[in-house]
């Protein structure tokens, strides 16, 4: 049987990078779609020849149309994994179109797309906790209602995954949906732990925090959520299961801005005062705490490695390394 | 005080129509926004004078923008009711694009330009219970989860009700969101009735019937559905309530798709026979048995004046009037 072609949608960022590493010699060719708005092709050009990886904006659907033409016969069996996303969850209050071109519009032209390329095996997509909305410190499982998410970008998310369940009942045999908390490790882009490090090389003896420091988050490591997905897209298929949708996490209730503070300045920067705002929100759509119930995929059989905190003391290393490699002007991975 | 400005978005349909002649008289002036694909300037003409009918498609944002800004002044304070959408559902299974636009776009783009209007008074949105998705039966409560809906037009109002909550958090006061059941009534555009009506004056011997006709479904009168919104908009503003949805349907738990044919039948031409189809479904995206709780509205004082049964009868006499006038070439509303 023909090997299943591999299509990573926003492949060349954080996640996608690290999803590709794990995906290598595991099946069919690996194809990453990126605009490299907010990545680099040198993240994957270790792994993948220069054909494997094409420049798109995947919400310009006649450009991404061109690119499926070029890489699938339509009689080619593909997963898509979408991770393509506006990332900066301030940037999409400011400007709705942010979310509503790089979160939304990606979803919906994928499905669009692969509408004419009958063979798709299996959507996975990269969702997110925003899409629950402040539940006010529940721990939230999969069903819970009502869904009133408070950012653009947790509103895209959600309207790209009713898009999804709409595409399943008329054409798409499996989707996968993926409910992500905050993802750590590098090679990282932004988030907490990226900016307290940045703001700590610019100057070492002092840290500002937005907020009181009091918001409580999970933090998962990134070796841990790739080992989700692809547990969860190999149960699936095994299970013959066709719209599936997991929290996926840490097991504990999460870690408060002032850990994470505490944690980056003893690592980076051991002699930092540190500063804090004040109120519990960092900006407008940001959920003071937040923790979701991760039973439904424990119940599966997978668990995580890491505790939030443990998490995020490895991805401060990580991202020290990764800093400290872009400053001598190595490779943004090494 | 200034009085404050009613924009009825989608206003020369079904539903918007009839929505205005409650609102006449009631407070500020009436601008009705339509596109005029799915409806007709006449519809209006009686009620409102040529100014306040503006045609514009408000899937395009430009073209929206400049309407508002015809017709509002930065320090106006406006109410927006945004009916605009795609009605006919099997046409957005077909093609995705009709939903995104009509149905996504159009809420998307009114948020996009409430923004630079800041006197935004509250936004009333139609949706539905498409929204749901198949929940097998039970009755649906405002709170259900998980959101899965089953069709392009259910996506594309749960996409618009999450871009709502999102601009809810950011800067829109106050939100009510309507989610409908089948609306029934004239002037009728599309739907079941009206199906039904037009087959038997082409064919008065003989109904044709999607399906087995088992399907069951709640049907309210559009005089119902007007009362309701109109009263979960005042409750709202006087209790200072800021974001509310609720369920709108009558009491009972519906009728099926065979008492429709009966009834309209009976109505229409007695003599006729009736012939159905095999399966549950008309259609992708068709949800075969569907009821859902109206406890929350019912609490807050309202109730329906019909049953399902009531208002398809009352729906097949108007509908039956208003095909006839048409015949006679009179006024599309005599």
């Amino acid at each position: 049987m023909k090997k299943i072609k591999q299509i990573i949608v926003g492949g060349a960022g954080f996640i996608g990078s690290n999803l590709i590493k794990k995906l290598l010699g595991q099946g069919g060719p690996i194809y990453v779609l990126d605009n490299f708005s907010n990545s680099s092709p040198e993240l994957v050009a270790d792994y993948l020849a220069g054909e494997f990886v094409q420049k798109v904006d995947v919400s310009r659907c006649n450009d991404l149309r061109e690119v499926f033409q070029k890489i699938l016969q339509r009689s080619d069996r593909y997963d898509i994994w979408h991770l393509a996303a506006n990332s900066d969850i301030p940037s999409g209050v400011m400007d709705p179109d942010v979310d509503y071109r790089d979160t939304f519009l990606t979803t919906y032209n994928l499905l669009k797309v692969a509408r004419d390329f009958p063979l798709v095996n299996s959507f996975n997509f990269a969702s997110s906790s925003a899409i629950y909305g402040d539940m006010g410190g529940d721990k939230i499982q999969e069903n819970a209602g009502p869904l009133l998410p408070i950012s653009n970008y947790g509103a895209m998310k959600l309207a790209s995954e009713a898009a999804l369940s709409a595409a399943h009942e008329s054409f798409l045999p499996a989707v996968n949906i993926f409910r992500f908390p905050n993802i750590v490790g590098s090679p990282a882009t932004h988030g907490v732990i990226f900016d307290f490090v940045q703001k700590l090389k610019k100057n070492p003896a002092r840290l500002d925090v937005l907020g009181n420091g009091e918001q409580k988050k999970s933090y998962l490591y990134i070796d841990d959520l790739i080992e989700a997905m692809l547990h969860i897209h190999r149960i699936n298929l095994k299970l013959n299961r066709h719209l599936s949708f997991f929290n996926i996490g840490p097991l504990d209730e999460g870690v408060t801005v002032r850990q994470i503070a505490e944690t980056v300045v003893s690592i980076v920067s051991p002699d930092a005062e540190i500063f804090y705002g004040h109120g519990n929100k960092g900006w407008v759509g940001d959920i003071p705490k937040f923790s979701y119930s991760i039973d439904r995929l424990l119940s599966t059989g997978w668990m995580p490695s890491f505790t939030s905190l443990a998490a995020v003391e490895r991805a401060t290393f990580d991202i020290k390394l990764q800093l400290l490699n872009l400053d001598h002007n190595t490779l943004f991975l090494s």
